[in-house]
């Protein structure tokens, strides 16, 4: 992707060199299965056994207590299907937030078609989920409470230990969704208080086709795939060893690099937040300003259609996403924009550019340049722009 | 893998320098999300479109009935979970062979803790499953019929064609399993009159991570995943851009090569087949000996331990297997040699080869050099061997 401004790294991040060669002899070289008895078997078992302890390494946990799987989707639909059924002749009711991801949202709705009651918990419109408000919905029946750590679209990082211990404290296994957080900042099980978390490669500088779910020992749940015994029988299917591999390369490298990373990530973005708010008029930041994803910046500008925004743009070379690139494209607006209570107009005139370790100075001053009249062009056009 | 022989390509195959090279640019370079409306996306969707095709072409299906997935396991589950569930209403009753592959036997497993009921058909002694106890298993409320393509252990390649027009006669959706035919010999959705088909690209030597289930236009089936709507809805989570493009490739080389390839394998099998028979006294050959998988030898040694003989031979640098890689290690012996009536003893005295594009004469003249020996000196320490 050469001559383009990517600020869209919340959908996908450049996979790192470094990375590449450390996956790079499990492709053409190393192809042995890890459930083969032989020896080429055991070089790929040590191999996912290494990035099992370097992942496990990144968030706090035992290597034991990590499945890998093939994708957050996954990952999310285990923690929170799986934990459910696992509970289901306890109780069969669980507690979301009202700004999860679709892979959490949908997965709680497929439940809620097998019989399951589901309570869905609001956001401010900061994007904050009340700690209380987990202490209040949870019931004698409620077997799990999932609360996303950080938005994807809004970029509000959750007063999660609270949460968690909100849930903890009523006795309920609680799951966070941490693909947006896990390699991007600190990330501890043990000091977040959570029972099982979803992290996924692609988010930070690993390769598409790896993520993991943490499960606290003790934490119960069924798997929802079916077939042989890999991952100790909690995810069939043949391990796909590169992409464990560069898992856990991403990992190492996050954990060493992650401060570093931020620090110059968060000015940039903050200078493209303060910038686009001083140039272009009726622009609004959604989510919070202040605990807030170190790369994310999520506004909506009054009478612009955010798809027409990112065509612009991209035409321009600066590739940014009007939303989720998860989110059904049907819908006329994000759910997590209406549960923030963001007016359904302003939600259609959304803009997420998410910036990561390739974005430059340079970057953020093309952007500035190119987009009030962008803007202004677009307004021109707007039957809803009154100026 | 240098310095070995890899007679173990039923567990994974080695990944071609061609397809890598396909699949490159895909890592580091165009990284971009699919589903991402900007040019990085467009890029990235336009190369899983056209490794769609390529699939496509290589199973003679139309592009659109192909939905791409994690592995094997995640497209035989989707299969068989996602198309009951999609029929509930109108039967809880679905039909599967005894010598399926464990991701769609503990799929069938799974329903049944929901309440369906499920009819396991036999197979013969070399593995045939008959076309009429297809017919006389369907029942008013049968919603799917499931039967492997050919055993990934005996390897014994089924009259698909008869099995699913019994099926079809009755009324009932077919799906197929052809994680070890796809690619490896000619597949044709068409004319095998199959409703749904499982394929994985690592059986020929594509990538991990890139399965794909067929569904024939106007079959149903529920997403087993919850979340996003890639793939149309059906299979949510961020696609794996990079494998699915090798998958596209590995298909493309399968269709060009898969005559010489087999051309070769077929007479190395033979020799090796032979000669182990001509040298190993109670030795004998499970499945068919015509209706074969090319690579495939599975045989059963008496009084020697499967496992005992992987390792000897791994000494020697020859990777082979006791059974399938996906099997679970507590149990006994295998199920698919349980169900066409191999004695248990005998069952756990089996040794699988697989043989790939690789393997060369000098590899058959190698183990056919190095096994006798071990199988005298390990009949001599077993106290089953009666000379």
């Amino acid at each position: 992707m050469s001559h383009t401004i990517y600020l869209d790294n919340a959908s996908g991040t450049r996979l790192l060199d470094e990375v590449f060669e450390e996956m790079r002899p499990f492709f053409t070289g190393e192809y042995g299965n890890p459930s083969s008895i032989h020896t080429a078997g055991a070089t790929a078992k040590a191999a996912v056994e290494q990035a099992r302890e370097r992942v496990a390494s990144l968030v706090g946990s035992k290597s034991e207590e990590l499945y890998f799987m093939s994708c957050g989707t996954e990952a999310n639909n285990t923690a929170v299907i799986g934990a459910a059924r696992a509970s289901a002749k306890k109780g069969r009711h669980i507690v979301v937030s009202s700004i999860e991801h679709a892979s959490v949202a949908n997965a709680a709705r497929a439940l809620e078609k097998d019989g399951w009651d589901v309570t869905v918990i609001p956001a401010d419109s900061n994007g904050f989920v009340d700690p209380g408000d987990v202490t209040r919905a949870v019931r004698d029946d409620t077997t799990l409470v999932s609360v996303i750590h950080a938005s994807n679209e809004i970029g509000t990082v959750e007063p999660l230990k609270d949460i968690a211990t909100a849930a903890r404290e009523k006795g309920v296994p609680f799951h966070t969704d941490a693909i947006q957080t896990a390699g991007v900042k600190p990330v501890d099980v043990d000091d977040l208080g959570v029972d099982m978390l979803t992290l996924s490669a692609s988010s930070f500088y690993g390769p598409k086709g790896a993520a993991a779910l943490y499960v606290r020992k003790g934490v119960r749940f069924h798997p929802i795939l079916h077939g042989g015994v890999q991952e100790r029988g909690r995810r069939p299917g043949t391990e796909n060893v590169p992409a464990i591999v560069g898992f856990g390369k991403a990992a190492e490298i996050a954990r060493r690099d992650m401060d570093a990373r931020n620090a110059r990530i968060i000015p940039l973005r903050n200078r493209l937040m303060s910038g686009l708010e001083s140039a272009i008029p009726k622009l609004t930041v959604n989510g919070d300003r202040i605990s807030r994803l170190p790369g994310n910046l999520h506004v909506s500008i009054e009478a612009i259609e955010g798809e027409s925004m990112v065509y612009s743009l991209a035409k321009k070379g600066i590739m940014a996403a009007s939303g989720s690139s998860c989110a059904d494209k049907t819908l006329k607006s994000s759910p997590v924009l209406a549960a923030i209570g963001v007016d359904p107009a302003l939600a259609n005139a959304s803009l997420l550019f998410t910036l990561g370790i390739d974005t430059t100075a340079d970057d953020i001053d093309v952007v500035l340049d190119v987009m009030p009249p962008i803007v202004e062009r677009l307004r021109a056009m707007s039957p809803l722009w009154e100026g």
